[in-house]
């Protein structure tokens, strides 16, 4: 549904202003001996996955304001996702959340096919009670002190596993709100046996290719104490089941002021970071764009990343995790995979030989700014050149604007009114 | 639909153990110097505000779990607020929301007086779109970029107050979600400009014998910035819209250990504090019941309030605002009730003289510990007493359980299934 | 220095309300089914210890303002230390601070036999140069990337448990101040890794009858990365060392809104609590007096240790920690001390039968309800009482002060003028 | 002490690679319609002032690490400070701390002009004790319940401002640190009145040509209130005193996750902003290196800043205020400098007829990038040029290092040895 004339028309008109950017990049980042090439071919070789449910506009308890041509299902949320690969480049895999995006395997991956995407790790969802639903999870669901509920959950889970392995997914993501809301209302130890009882029922299905990929959060929806609270709990629940069991890092899930980058080297060290939801957040699990709060802290995660490339076996999952709620979801997808490209980028520049000399010899102000250079470094002409290379767009915001996409969809999906009464 | 014979025998099964304890407590407080029964009649003075949608049940942006007996309307909703001031004779009016509890003026007033219940101040809603409405509030309502937008705002703010003055409401409280996702959203001085430029409007529609209030909160719907986020703003509203201008402190709307307390004594000492929505909270506007998670932060708010108490025309509103996501709303709403009861009970057992005695000779720790023994003195006789002699119940939670009058709305009233979807 | 005849004459001036008080309460809990002298019993076996650095003024970077008398040294503190325990009988071990405390086992001995006091935890300082230090831990002690600071700090550390042999004690405590103060001074992993080596070198000595505590805080005195930042860190140490490390918890070394009881459960469950720093505090490490911001946290800490009680081998330790700004200290401590004995006698008196009823079925309110009961129970009799029992004070403060001990000791240490400068 | 041959000859070193980023960059920003001669001459003529004690190494309350040649005395410390100018040509003024800093005028002006530098705004300090000094700052200064002690604090105020006349500044900073350590323990609102009293007394002798600047702090060194805790607070007490007194920002300042921006949006929408003390913090008043934790909240602040250029009478003080516990105070006060003027420059850059076109639209995604791609611009190379044109140094840190000037002092000024014992 995007036109390649006009992306390639786009393309034309930017070309020789990128070109010269690239160029003098190239010149500079050669006097500080960095090859832009070989950051441009690690750029392009990066992908990040989208969020089915990323595609839809957000919301929050008070309102949801529904933009142009809502996609109703997981099919139409493939051709939004579809567009935001073809124009970035970045994003060549999807992400699942069942219920919401259950549907025949196979018509999956015909869309899949279709649209060129392939899937990444399933989502459960044991958060919300579904109309069919014969126990409710407003106690819990995999440490309800009701064991039917518990069983429940577990076979949920399971069943995304199943249709995971007809579309070729190979990980299984598990966010729970179990929690509670006021003190005594569970006992905490009690309900962590529930919990880690339910986890290795699911993780005793988990095929032997596959990983599963717990997440925690400090809070929301339970607001006095959340089971998976933060990464401690998160290391002992991947400790506890198995080699295959790592902990998801959602950059919005912390508490105030946490160092973010320094559990994620916690988790690389032993053994147990599985992978990131990336977004941004000023206050609490705001979802916003990645990179628009605090787009240091996203480089300084990188930074981390690109330091234990070496290590053996690392193979973190790149997942956006957002909530869009007065953008385009599709430019807020686009423009944040490119964030994510960026602060790799960056990451990439760091003088990672000097950086260990200053650390070794506790120079912080040099170890500082050597981090600081690479991060200062405007490396959009090599995102641009990268997408380029490959046939997406150099601007994909403006080439998506001009395309039409979102005027075309919103003659072909109903529109939404009213802000669904909000849930206060 | 609570019957009086059933309270009144519960109350008998309870009444022996009270008076036990209330003559110990009595005999207790004789001791200090206080009179149990000048404490008694205070509380039993006192009353709190219970909003109109607290009674049903509440969620998150990821679900809401509805229970038995939804109030479909205002009329089951002044029911249930009926309900919660039979028990506890602590709360004596209901604050509505519109346009969710629009009404014919005459029924309200109808319902009101059956319920037993007066209409404390209205609450306009400017966060959400309704299916009629002409413009949309997804970027903003008072202080939106566009005219028409902040009219519409303006009127619907305007119709609030008519409407409050035909059934008895003496005050109008505003909160808007307004605010940006992102930096460079919105210019926060003309943003702010065009806020000040509504409210004025809407502050030259205020009756005579009205006040406005104005609330502050962090974060929440939106979350890079708030157009009233904190007291700060609140406070230069209100100077610039006039003497009948104040304040309204939620003490779930602030930032991470701001110390509330001395906000309320500020608002004081400069004239602006026009009330509070009481919750309580942990980790952001958690609107979790009042006194559930820090019963100590309530009392100290309590004790600047009794220790205002001779400021010349000081007479802030106290309303309940609370999200009861857990727990039956109508249990919820009166044990909160009960624990700002609570809160002011012990606030009046300070010791006052001692108090400025130690404060003026810099005995901090007794004057710690001067506040901490009025804290722990457990006052519930008192309360229960107070409650016994109006004819509510000793203990409102045990009589509203044997009345079943939750099972017997849930059959009149129908079930809701499914958690809504959510707005993730 | 306390005279027995003036504490006897103050108790003799209270004792009649106290019986009164004590007798009502007795009658109360009697109707709850709880045997008040039970209560008692318990309360009176319950000891907490005090630090030796808690009995001199403490400060800020800013300033630092002493009092009278201010302590020159450890005999000066443990003499202090006596008093505590003399009138409140709740303090009967200290625990001491290395270099601070050094001096000769026997006269350690002797003079702890003289005041009535054992010494529970040593600690060893590396977070601070001394005169005669040859390696600086400006840049850090366990973890300096120097490895003859490394060992300088073991040294230091394997020296404390030498001197504590000889005085009785039976465990170290490790808090050190590693880490960085900018993104990119240290390598997270490499600098964790040499404090896991440190670490082993120090446990590797540590005696068979002996425990190891590390202690976690997010921040202060580095303040961009702390080597042991959160519990999630302090468990992978205790983890990597063996089964006679355990975690310390400080109330104080949190991220904002972060739910320590939580965590406190998860380190019971997990097996790897080692005791605690008590103390409170509203923004970060405040070290203020334990219970006097936040005492239904206290309560709720209270209530996982209670709950724990029947775990095997569950044996924490108790220790205060503060920093005594703007009191005299020995009368912070004296409170502390009552307000650690009143959150246990509170959470002695929790209906767990019931708690764990309204947990099993999801009565959010009612267990919540449960809690609250206990903790707003006033059991100041109790503890008053059981001071009486053992021959202390039945108000510790007022007996101090009629002591006139402070005005004793001033004439004997030399005053202190100036705020030192202050470290800004 | 900085041989200007040696700059010259680092800068001659430097010089080419330095043009050629120029020329690119201007390159790149002609395309973007943006002059580099311009925003290089803006950049020229802005300054920001040192703080006198930033040039000691600082500390925190458990230790203070001093390093080689620390300053003894004010002019010890302007020797510092005019190195820092003359290497970056950035700072060219100093701003005193009293009594820290007392000394003849004459001999203060003969330094200042020695070493190229004026007298930027005076500090009071009234929250320590000095060895002479008659009353006592324990318990609070301005605000203090003694009538003594707050006419003590005024006077020492007011020879702030006597000898800031005789030195050519036209400002005095008051931060106090009255506050209370326990809830009950001071009259919020009787400290206040005391405090405001005090201010009217200083503000009363202030000269017409002067500026009053007040500095509110969310915590430290008082633990549970401070009197000056918000901007709020402070807005009211510049209201309160008259036009020539206004808010000091300093960016640590604030309770975590606060909008900074807005705030310093408000204060100048409200005409009270009276200028910063930079610096950066992840956790509390950490006083970090300007721009080293959050950069881009740096440029957000001066997004403020160049929006409100023609706002009549603005001209807010520009500070740096950080302790430097880990590095050279003259590398990070070069380099804080630097960031400041960087942050500045990206400012200057942003396209503000489109960022007011998106703003007007509501067009929140467009806006974001068009702040984004200013900030993501390297402007190092005008900086650099700014800096070789006014004969400073393209590299002033490899310059400084070059220079020896650190091992040259150290060998004039005595070394100091131990950490001082530390306040804990």
């Amino acid at each position: 549904m995007i036109d390649t004339n006009a992306i390639e028309a786009a393309n034309e008109a930017a070309m020789k202003d990128l070109r010269a950017d690239y160029d003098a990049l190239g010149e500079h980042l050669d006097r500080r001996g960095i090859s832009i090439d070989a950051i441009k071919a690690k750029v392009a070789g990066y992908g990040v996955a989208v969020p089915s449910w990323g595609v839809g506009t957000g919301g929050t308890r008070f309102a949801r304001f529904p933009g142009a041509g809502e996609p109703r299902h997981i099919f139409d949320k493939l051709d939004d996702c579809g567009v935001i690969h073809r124009l970035t480049g970045a994003t060549p895999s999807v992400s699942l959340h069942i219920p919401w995006d259950n549907a025949a395997p196979g018509d999956l991956l015909a869309k899949g096919e279709e649209v060129g995407l392939t899937f990444d790790a399933m989502n459960s969802n044991t958060f919300q009670d579904q109309n069919d639903q014969a126990k409710s999870y407003k106690f819990g669901s995999l440490s309800h002190t009701d064991a039917a509920t518990r069983a429940q959950a577990v076979d949920h889970n399971l069943a995304c596993i199943e249709l995971g392995q007809k579309i070729g997914s190979k990980a299984l993501t598990i966010w729970v709100g179990d929690g509670s809301n006021f003190p005594g209302q569970s006992n905490f130890t009690r309900q962590f046996e529930r919990y880690l009882d339910s986890a290795r029922s699911i993780y005793s299905g988990l095929p032997d290719d596959w990983r599963l990929f717990t997440e925690h959060k400090m809070y929301e929806p339970a607001f006095y104490s959340t089971i998976v609270q933060d990464w401690g709990t998160n290391y002992l629940i991947a400790k506890e089941l198995g080699d295959r069991a790592f902990c998801l890092v959602d950059l919005g899930h912390h508490a105030p002021n946490v160092n973010i980058e320094m559990i994620v080297a916690r988790l690389i060290q032993f053994g147990k970071l599985g992978g990131f939801h990336f977004n941004d957040s000023k206050y609490g699990d705001d979802d916003l764009d990645t990179g628009s709060i605090d787009p240091y802290r996203l480089f300084l995660v990188f930074n981390e990343l690109v330091d234990a490339t070496d290590v053996a076996g690392f193979d973190p999952a790149h997942m956006l995790d957002q909530s869009h709620n007065v953008t385009d979801p599709i430019e807020s997808l686009m423009s944040s995979a490119m964030e994510v490209q960026r602060a790799y980028a960056q990451a990439l520049l760091v003088d990672r030989v000097a950086l260990v000399g200053y650390q070794d010899s506790n120079d912080a102000l040099m170890a500082s700014a050597t981090l600081k250079r690479a991060f200062r470094t405007d490396v959009e002409p090599i995102l641009a050149m990268a997408r380029l290379d490959k046939g997406a767009a150099i601007d994909p915001v403006v080439a998506y604007r001009q395309s039409g996409y979102r005027a075309k969809v919103a003659t072909l999906r109903p529109a939404v009114t009213g802000s669904g009464g909000g849930i206060v």
